[in-house]
Parts: C-alpha cells; structure tokens; sequence
C-alpha cells in the first residue's frame, strides 16, 4: 500500500484543509457558535470528508489523526475568522466560491487517489473521492441539525463526482495518473464554477405533476 | 475469521439492499431532494446499517465499500424511483411493509452472524443484527435532519431484535446456526408484521402522569 | 500497544457510563422517545464518545463492542430512569451537574491516556480526549435533530479540553502518568463546577457589532 505522499500535493491539501475551515468558521459564526464551536466546525468542515474517506478504506488512524498539521491548519482558519471576522467576511463571494471550488477539486482527486492505493474498486473510489470532497460540509450541516446543503441543491457533489470519474476513466485508458489527476481537478473546478455562473441546478422528480 | 459467503445468502442480501434503496428513494423524493440526493439516501439507507457493523467489528473495509454490486443494486433503486416514480408510488403499502418486514429480518440475522464470525460476544451480537437492520434508515433521517423514525414510534428495530436474540439463543441452546438463521429472521418478519397490523407501539414513560 | 487497564480505572470507567446513560435516559424520557429509544440514547450517550475515539485511533472492535459490561452498565442506567422515573427525577440537579462532571474529567483523561498508548500525538491526544469526554452527548443531541449543546453553551468540552491539556503537559514536563491523570480530572471537574456555579460561558464572535 503506497502513500499519496507527494510534496507539492502535501501543501496544496494543507491549503485546502485552510481554505475549508475558514468556510466552516463563516457558518459557525453565522450559526451563533461560541468559539469552541467555531473550532469544531472549522475542523469538521476541513477533514470530515477525508476521515470518513479513510475509516471505510480503512486507513486508521486517518490523516488528519495521524498528523497534526491538518488539525492546526484547521484551528488555522477558524482563529482567522474570530479574530478578523470583519475582515474576512468582506472578502468577496466570488473568491471564496473559487477557492472552494478548488479545494473541491482538489479534495475530490487526492480522495478517489488514497482510495485506489487502497486497492479500493475504481467504481467505489469515485464515489469515495467524492466523499473526501463534500464528507466535511455534510457533517458540518448535520452537526448544525441541517438538510445538508448538498443534498438539495446546486452542482456541488456532482462537481466532484464529475472530477473523480474523469481521472479514473482517464487512468483506465492508460493515461498517467499525475496527468489525469490534474485534468480531474480542472473538471471539477470548471464545472463548479460554471454552475454557479449560470445558476445550474440538478432536477428533482416532479412529485407534483404526477400526481 | 470465516465469513459468511453463502451464495444464495449474497443474492438475498442483495435482494434486500434493492428494498431498502427502493425506500430510501421514495422518502428523498418525498423529501424535495434531488437526483444525487436520491441517489444518496438510497446508498445510506440500504448500505449504512451493514457500514456501521463493519466499522464496529473491524471489518474494514465494509462489505458494500469492497464489493460494487452493492452500491450498484442500491443505484438500482433510486433509478427505479426516479424514472419510474408515479408506478412505484402505486405499489401497494402492504406490499412495501412486507419487502420491509422481509428485509430487516434478513438484514438483523445476517449481521448478527457476522458479528458472531468475528468473534463478537453474542449479547453485543445481538445489538450489531439489530444495528444491521434499523442503522441504514437511522442515518437517513439524520440526514434529513429528523430524530430517527426507529426511536418513536412502532415496533420496527425490537423485531430486528427479538429475531437477532431468538437467533443466538438457538445457536447457544446448540441449534444449527442455518436454522436458527432462518428461523430469527422469520420471527422478526411475524413480529413487524403483526405489530403493523395491530397498530402496536413501544410504550413511553409517562412522565405527565407521575408528576 | 499497551492498554489502560487498570482495575480501579475499569470500575471508575463503568460508574461513568452508567452516569452518563442516566443522563441520556432522561433526555430521551423528556424528548417523548419510547422504550427503546431511552436504552438507544443511553448507550450512545454513555458509549458514543469512546467509540468514536477506539474507531479514529483504530482501536476496533471499540472497547464497548469488545466488553459487553459496558453495555449493560448503560442498559443499567436506562432501567433504571424507565422504572424509578419518579424518583430519579427529584435527584437533585446539583447532584446530577456533579457526578456529570466526574464523569466528564474521567472520560477526558482515560481517552487520553488511551489515545497515547495507541502513540497518537499529543496535541491530538488532547483533541481525541476532549471527544472521549462530549462525543456521547453530541451524537445522541444528532438523534434528537438538536444542534449539539456543547457547541453553543456552557463551559463543558473546555473543561474537558483543559484536564486533557493540563494531563499531556504535565507528562511531557516529566510529571508521573497517574498523578497528571488525576490532576487533569480534578481540573476538569473543577473548571466544569465553578463554571456552571459562576454562570460562565465562552464568548462568541459577535456578528452584529461588527456590521
């Protein structure tokens, strides 16, 4: 069983894991949270997603238990938004849709990659790349008694479904793996964003009309 | 550690997951979710009860994150749901409390024959069948931000309980562990059946009356 | 990989379980669950935080799976609020606020003390002995479709956070394991006492001062 352990990979997932908390620190402020509460979110938001990932691939203790630096660049984000929350909330949505959507990206093939160095079948390691990416928000809605977000609307979960199927197909039809798991991320990122843009929804089935 | 691989067991088992995803479907529509979010509760509904015992047991990873027919009977279910909605919602409740009652009594006797494979105490065993059989749809309505169904009303996880624990009571008194297998799993279908018929509930405290 | 198991540290180990279910039984009562639902809430919240840790450190099966006498000493405690309601509920509340926060500094410091024989860092230690101590509560507040109590009031994780802090620091400065394990629970209890005495609560990021 090798290890996704890649230097540059390393420090962008640091920077992902950053880029989570703070969202998860927004919410928490916004849910009326105590501190504590804003660190539990921030951290909850940054790593659920890969701890539920490695507990059914059943790589304990997950990364984020084993290494200490996810956990402070969680605490990371959430220290940011307490003490600089006038400051961070003013950042534009934009940016921070971009840069979720790329932590997104990023979440969604790093995931679906551990799970296949876990001789994990490439079918199930999309819909785990998948977890890694929205595990964190849906647990953080759970936490806030909450329909997770996820669920009900937006190109969000398909984003990163998207991305990861795109690298593991890629990768069954012998293209490298380094490769396809750039081109992975990029899908997701580009379908994300666009879908903000032009407000895409998934379908629902009409209840109503056939009744 | 020997595991229960019994061929026709595997296409109950599945046959089983399809009921339970069919369900998780029905209420996620219901729910105002959409697709992925069909596609979703159908997988937590019909995989997460055997996830949870898993991941107790040490059995990592869980069968329905090792083995793909699982999530793809469970996708079965929700596209079954989804494309064919306004006929599956006619199908009559009987019929779908009878699938239902069929399933967690499979469900309830097969997990505690896993848990008992790994070398679980048979009281504990007894509580991970039950788990089995109640914890897809436990995790469903957490989802949907509700206190699970299981904990209010009905006598829906003591049939999974009283087929579990009639179960290991057999094997114990030195009964073939296959019939005790079958005979667990028809005491919780009798069980759930009969209580819906008859309207049966779990009682409460009665906490107006002794204050 | 050592395990704590200590006699005394057992016996104190199963009062705290059963506390805590009595806690959880009387939730349950006040949140109208039936029977069964007050033996489900009692054991998750007696067990739920220990589970939790055992699965992250990879510790499986959990202590609590693996011992069925944690199950019954939780069992214990919701038949006993089921039977006695009457009478439990006229313990008074300082008394139960008490033995809670007994409980709280035990689990804070016995989920430490295991989390580090499993060779888990430090600092994560601490974090894995603050969820030992609230992680029963918070999952049995997700069954009831509350947000969690320990992520909007009181002084309550903090205090487990603190006894596990003071522990870990105490061992690392060369301290005796057993003498910074009492003293972390003593500071626990205590910090856990005075705040519910003094009415203290975390302060929150005020959202509406800074617009």
């Amino acid at each position: 069983m090798k290890r996704t352990s890649d230097g540059l990979l390393f420090a962008v997932d640091l920077l992902g894991t950053f880029v989570f908390a703070v969202e998860g620190a927004l919410i928490a402020v916004a849910g009326n949270l105590d501190f504590l509460g804003v660190l539990v979110l921030s951290f909850v938001t940054a790593s659920g997603g890969g701890i539920i990932r490695d507990l059914l691939i059943g790589a304990v203790p997950p990364t984020s238990i084993r290494d200490r630096r996810y956990a402070l660049a969680a605490f990371a984000g959430a220290v940011l938004v307490i003490f600089l929350y006038q400051f961070v909330r003013q950042v534009p949505t934009s940016l921070i849709i971009g840069l979720d959507a790329a932590g997104l990206g990023l979440f969604a093939v790093a995931g679906t990659a551990k799970a296949l160095d876990y001789e994990i079948d490439p079918f199930i390691a999309v819909l785990l790349g998948t977890i890694t990416g929205v595990g964190g928000g849906t647990v953080r809605d759970i936490l806030l008694a909450r329909i997770p977000a996820v669920l009900q609307v937006d190109v969000y979960a398909v984003a990163a479904l998207a991305g990861a199927a795109v690298m593991v197909l890629g990768i069954k039809a012998g293209m490298p793996r380094s490769t396809m798991m750039v081109s992975g991320g990029i899908v997701c990122f580009l379908l994300r964003i666009v879908s903000v843009w032009q407000h895409w929804n998934l379908p629902k089935v009409l209840v109503s009309q056939v009744s």
